[in-house]
């Protein structure tokens, strides 16, 4: 099972920054999917391209394990849509972690999830499938994240924190202890989160002033 | 001295954070001192549970280590009133560094300093009694911080900050160089510091603002 | 080439956090300049110190590798004076990354660049010349980042963020994908990024509020 080879889905920066730590682990990648490569091109270089998410099917599932690529953006349902379809069909989508993540050894990370470079997740977590932990993000004791969501760069969660399904964390969040947010959430770049947040809301900080510096007009 | 068994105080969240770091690092902990454990219950299994804070009398001061696990709120003086109790009794508080910290050769922690997963101390910095450090916290060079203090998880200090005795820094609060923060005071989650605080104070950011999607309506 | 050894330029808090980096790893320092030594002294006590920039000419270029410890403020170009002096002279400023700092790569550091304590920069950005990226800063996929500017401790950028040359980033800023910031700008402290900026414009989120606890008086 270990030694299974990966499939990557997806040809963008996600999918790089992931090959980028899966082959930092010595791990075969056979194959990426991706009707174009725009990011990541010399990783990529000596590994087969598939132009079609169909090509998935050249494989068997229980010859390979495929990695979810698709990054994940507020209102896109692609990257689930994927998960969704090649899971039914009985293909494993790999759980990745990072060699500079630490992962408690008394939390437990669903198929599919993604723990990026520098990240911390402390003991008694849970996270649910096809989850993005994204780079120096920090989660701290018994957290519950539900499949499906993104955590951008940077979050920082305190203790017992839960997250529902399909709720995206834009970067630089800060949400302190014993907050639930409800899936379908957005919260906005740097939201500072204070109360629990109902499902299916989007919520947002103050946004920032931009003036002219007064020095010069070369712009 | 090196190798005395610990006693953790408390049951929650923060003691089991602080006993998988130390459980990591070989370090023997010989009792645990809590009401009830609410956190971290397979780490403690096999280690005898105390229910009263007078139960650690049974152990003398020169024989163990003293743990404060008990979390630090706002409002509530119970990590530090346990802390100056068994202090007066002769009791030690170790420090904890977690192995996954950087912490300066060039700064110095006192007793009972608690520096928690991916946290940074650089170069010159002094941090007093019974201060937590809390996860993923970055602290700049030659920066001083008082006792009984918490830096809660993904705060970042510039250079040069003084924060005295007693002060509650929220989660992912930001402060420039060369600020002083007075004792006793309240810094509100993902706070800007921009100028130095009198003691006594509370500092908060603007709150962030919540409105449904307008998609679904099952909330 | 690799053997060169180092001489300061600085002598503040900057100078010492690069001092005990480039300690660590073995690195030779062999001169300190600056007219007083405000931070690190103990780092510095066995290196020799010029008070005057000119006292640099008195090693060959080819003998030397520069490191450029002055600090970085904003409306402050002394850095950069002393960078483009020493440059033009034929000096080569120090490339320096932390141990504790995670680089792709697959991205590119110009001279003089300088990766902090627990930075991340992961695949497929691009450096230039002269800029500090501070402690604990998390740089995505895919970034770009001119010469001269200083990402202070605790940023964190998205994939595929372009800032140009000169840009001054405060504590604890956030930025989204794909945004474009414009050379000679300051981005205040904690702000959140979620549009392009112009060039020479100063951005800041908003202002926090400090009252009284209310408790004691005694400040």
């Amino acid at each position: 099972m270990k030694n299974k080879p990966f499939v990557m889905i997806g040809g963008g920066g996600h999918a790089a920054a992931l090959a980028e730590i899966l082959i930092k682990q010595k791990k075969r990648i056979v194959g990426v999917v991706s009707p174009e490569l725009t990011a990541g091109n010399i990783l990529f270089e000596n590994i087969e391209l598939f132009l079609n998410d169909d090509d998935i099917l050249k494989f068997r599932p229980e010859d390979i394990l495929l990695v979810n690529g698709i990054g994940s953006m507020p209102y896109k349902s692609l990257r689930e849509d994927v998960y969704n379809r090649f899971k039914k069909l009985g293909y494993v989508f790999a759980t990745v972690i990072a060699d500079s993540a630490l992962v408690s050894d008394y939390s437990t990370l669903e198929c599919g999830v993604q723990i990026m470079n520098n990240c911390v997740v402390n003991l008694g977590c849970k996270v649910d499938e096809n989850t993005i932990i994204n780079t120096s993000t920090s989660i701290d004791h018994d957290c519950t994240i539900g499949a499906h969501c993104h955590l951008a760069p940077g979050t920082t969660l305190s203790g017992q924190v839960v997250i529902e399904r399909n709720v995206h964390v834009a970067t630089g969040v800060n949400v302190i202890n014993n907050i639930i947010i409800g899936h379908n959430t957005i919260v906005g770049v740097g939201t500072n989160v204070t109360k629990s947040i109902p499902s299916n809301s989007i919520v947002y900080g103050e946004r920032s002033v931009i003036k002219g510096l007064g020095i010069t007009h070369d712009c």
